[in-house]
């Protein structure tokens, strides 16, 4: 239970050149036990990489807003983010833990970044120019091309609450399977949506908490969620958090509701950041409410790369301090 | 016929630390004969562990309540719950025959507690943030899965009744090939639901049996069943139950037939304690039912991990003790 | 044309402990040109089992009544049948070619009684519990598991005249060529019903020569169908049978007709008895005008594991007696 | 472009039991360059085959009328013919090129008549038992059965114009992909139907000239198609026809109109003689037409195995006649 | 970023009947850096072929029109291309720098005019004859058939905006990872259509930016769209355009905005040319806004190939001449 006091060798044994995992990114890499060597060392390349390396807490750049919303949409309003170089040197410059794309945006620049950023491919993707009630992302990725590109993850996004998640969840589980054979780690973006759930409920505590526990049930080792507003959406749930007075009324409340409902923190949640924020202070808030909350860390797409690379370096530099203890 | 009468050692030639089937698994695996040597002897796992060992009965721990109703309604009365060490100790202290969960939960112990305790791996799940008439579970492990993290048996729900019933039959076809193949045993949940049952018909004894015989068709080696009714549901098979006088007064009466539905007790079949109940002799009224009228135990999820651990030890070691012989 | 000139052994040369073919089976033989020699010993094993060996007829035990009626509907009036040995031994016992049944039946005995008769792995299934317009049997064996359990054939259901026809055609296409590689011999249950049919036209004597005809050209080698009414379903074809004067007033000439229609009694084709008949006299006219008409023989469900033992023996022996020439 | 003062043999120096095909089936050949000599090889072999061997010209025997209509529609007017050996031996007997037939119909001959004619395995099926409006075809068929059997090709049926049209180009481009890869000709009845035509429409001009068109791109060597009629059904294509005064007045000239539309003439086009005609005249008729306009040959069906076969012989060889120039 | 300073041999270094690459096609294939050395050879290929050879700009035929459209609307205008090999020819003599077809017409000259012109195998293909909403494209070819026919590409079309657009999507994951693999390069024609769009949306200039985009990072070497309209089709999308102030009065701005939406120009990015037009000078001015907007080039089928010869020729020669500079 305590693995800082196992034979670990000292910080000052550190070898010339070398790296040793801290005790903390130690004991998070003996909750995933089930795991072989290859798959808890790219576990350990995410945690060990950038500012935050050796803390246990994560700040990861993801751009898939392309994809998702379309380009002018996403990079108009910094038009260096249409490059695809951009987000690779925005990532490693600003010290995030690891970059998350989609397949084009990783093949443009896997080669040229080789080595300076552990890479996360998003292995399906959603587009707007088809509107449903039931959303399904498309399967855009493989494990084969992860291991192709020198990822360290395959991403995947599941929709729960949406009448296709049945089969996201299938393929999850394949793709999940097939990434664990080949000693990669799996991250689970879990969206509610869908023809189960109303607008407010998408962001329910109580659905958030859920989509949760069931990205960690299917095996992902990291697991990312939006921030719970305090609304409950199902009745039968209701009951539950009136009766047990779980805590919701804070948002570091709400994160700490969601960390335990992911195996009692054993698993690595993350929490993404939304919508473009007008102030920066908004952003920092939310990040203080997840490291006060035991979450481990942010995913900042939008509200990074949309504004010009001093800007967004300032910004995520920021976060950072946050999570590092660097800044309260 | 009679397997006790053949060369088998007696007990007192039990070698120094080691196990020797008694005559009543040896019985019960003779029901086995078409599956090779690996699957019987993981039956043989399930049946030779715990404080029924040896007894041909079982208890069973399964705790995929997080993932089929979320983890607030699943573990905010008992908060410990929400750490899947907690399940892994239970189903081991209370002596239980082994213990059922999806793939994160045996992810997140199975190392920790390798050799404790046979584990299952369910290997379909359902949630409830999306709402239907005819239920599909997604099929969220695997067959390699399963040995991957060195289960003994894998573990699958089908739903009779549901207009995707043929879809989960050809699923647990072929995973219980794949399963046979590589010597692991098949437990096959039969839930009758969908939209050709009314809400009373699903417990009705008709349909109750039914979904047993089903799943001993498909080739489940253990069959899990909810305690039935004496609701009959459907207009043929009323005549059956009429003309030919079958007893189904009485709960112990209606196990009995659930079980000679079930290749005439040739097939392991355990019971489901369903919902949370208040008095604790309810559930133990079950269980003596159950061992009345010649069913092989119980499978108990929300009864036992629902409290906390003193009281749910206290519970199950009750209901192994109704089995066991050790009370009436 | 007349195999019996060519050079086989006589009677006589009948090795000891070993059985040569009789003519008559080397005829039907020469049919199946096209298959390897596995699967033509297979053909031969269920011609040459049981009372009726060598003469070319048979009378085949099929009960996966449990499983498309419930268990209670199927057995309860002899509750001796919910046990699967008691099929084994009753086919064995009352000299039938082979024993038919879904994969949990065959594996509940199919060590027990290796070598003692030949079996039919019926390799899909279909249940009450969700009604349907246009039916579809869900795949619950496949040629692995019939080669596993030492089968000598796979059995297949088709459904002409449902919406879902298209996709057991082309799951028989598949599991039929693989049984073939495999040298199994392929028995198709050809059952008209669904939305493109009269509840009438299901046993309409154009709708159930197509139906054997359709079995021919999925490539049976032993084909099953409903005896035949008089009604004609089809207007197109109704034209055929007035302007051709086709016999189809007796069932001796129903019989004779859907045997030309498979392929010009180069098929084997059988026929079903179909629900329990109150009197046994009515079973055995209809086994006289299948003999009559120059049918292969009978598949005898219901009307035998459905009444006790010495009575179903009684009933099958009879039967067998009109085959074998014993009885008129 | 001129194969013929190519260095090939003369005709004297046919060696003795050897045969060297013809300037014009060497011409043929030269179409398929992108083909291996396996498949060249079959398609030499249609077209070496029989009384029209090395004209370039084919007359075929296709018998799938059992499975499509119903056997007494087919068969009851000539009664042989429900006999599967009667078709080999008419197709034999004619000197026709080829015979083609559905899965059953060919095992039930293959091994008796092997190496008499080249067989075409009908690889997917249609029966009228269940109507639908958007036709399609079950696969009953496959390439390694059309390789066990000896066949010399695999035919399959597209229906352009229905709403499943995309789903059978799908399995002929893998079905064909395969049989190219085995040195197994490829040919396609493509016949329209479906929700997107009028019932005039399926033999327009037009669509027949677009099914063709359809059939050679998705990479047939033969292709098969109805004989059109004048009917325009597309507006977008009648301005087509109309601005370039594509003439369709006679049948010879719409038949010249399809094989332009079939690469320019550099696929074998054949035509289907339809519905079962009352006088012999009507079908020469077509014939000569097929042959002004440069057709490849006809497929005879119904107009030659519903008679007896005396009749069907003249028939079949005065379409012969036609065609080798015998006759006019 | 300036590669041209990179140690390049000089143009005089050519040796003899060799060939080495520009410095502008080297930049390009700089940012396939994640490419294997067998798909940058193929890049290669298209853009050192041709009039264009070492430019960096592309033209390229395309036919798939009788697929599209059927063959009297595509060739009726100039018969002569109704034969496969005219195709081949004028793609050859224009110097295009590609020739794209389905599978049918490239089998028939892949094996005459093999070395001739770079090959694209078109693999999937869509028809008329069944109308629907939402359009899907039927899979017609495949990697396999693309590398014996010896083609440098495959191309493949999706409908971003169709129902069906996860499908295609899925589909041309799966053939560019096998294309890749093997060392082909991929084309993807992105053209908007189906209930998510208005007519007028397919070409607004956010939908084709957007649709540019998603086949970019579907990891399209070469993508194909529409020219763009000053039609904004999303309102979402309104804001960035309005906004950000993004030009798109202009052709060429519209162009340049696809460009930059395309990994900011590091892909190469080719536009189609749309219906016949009636003047060339219309042509000629969308190939000068092309070229002003910084596009790669035209791909252009009904407008070249639905004249004869010379006026084909002339036509594609003064496109050509506007890109490689020889003309404005």
């Amino acid at each position: 239970m305590n693995p800082e006091t196992a034979v670990a060798p000292k910080a000052s044994a550190t070898p010339p050149g070398g790296q040793r995992v801290t005790a903390r990114v130690r004991e998070i890499l003996s909750w995933y036990g089930s795991d072989n060597p290859g798959t808890k060392a790219n576990i350990a390349r995410l945690l060990n990489h950038g500012a935050l390396a050796g803390t246990g807490k994560l700040v990861i750049l993801p751009v898939d807003q392309g994809f998702e919303h379309g380009p002018a949409r996403s990079f108009a309003s910094n038009p260096a983010a249409y490059d695809p170089r951009f987000h690779f040197e925005l990532a490693v410059e600003a010290g995030c833990n690891a970059y998350a794309a989609p397949l084009g945006f990783l093949e443009a620049g896997a080669a040229e970044f080789a080595g300076e950023i552990p890479l996360i491919l998003k292995a399906n993707n959603h587009d707007v120019l088809h509107d449903e009630k039931d959303p399904l992302s498309a399967v855009t990725g493989s494990v084969h091309e992860a291991l192709r590109l020198g990822c360290a993850a395959i991403g995947f996004t599941i929709y729960p609450g949406s009448a296709n998640a049945t089969r996201m969840y299938e393929q999850i589980q394949a793709i999940a399977e097939a990434a664990k054979k080949n000693g990669l780690a799996v991250v689970v973006w879990s969206y509610p949506r869908g023809s189960g759930l109303s607008k407010e409920g998408e962001t329910g505590i109580d659905v958030v908490a859920y989509a949760a526990h069931i990205a960690a049930q299917l095996g992902a080792h990291v697991l990312k969620v939006k921030l719970p507003t305090a609304h409950i959406e199902q009745e039968e749930a209701r009951k539950a958090y009136e009766n047990n007075a779980i805590p919701i009324a804070t948002l570091a409340d709400r994160v700490r509701h969601v960390v335990q409902s992911s195996f009692d923190g054993r698993r690595i949640v993350i929490f993404s950041g939304g919508a473009k924020k007008d102030k920066d202070e908004e952003i920092l808030n939310e990040a203080r409410a997840i490291r006060d909350g035991g979450g481990f860390g942010s995913i900042i797409g939008r509200n990074s790369f949309q504004r010009n690379k001093p800007e967004a370096l300032k910004l995520l530099r920021n976060i950072i301090a946050i999570y590092s203890g660097a800044a309260r």
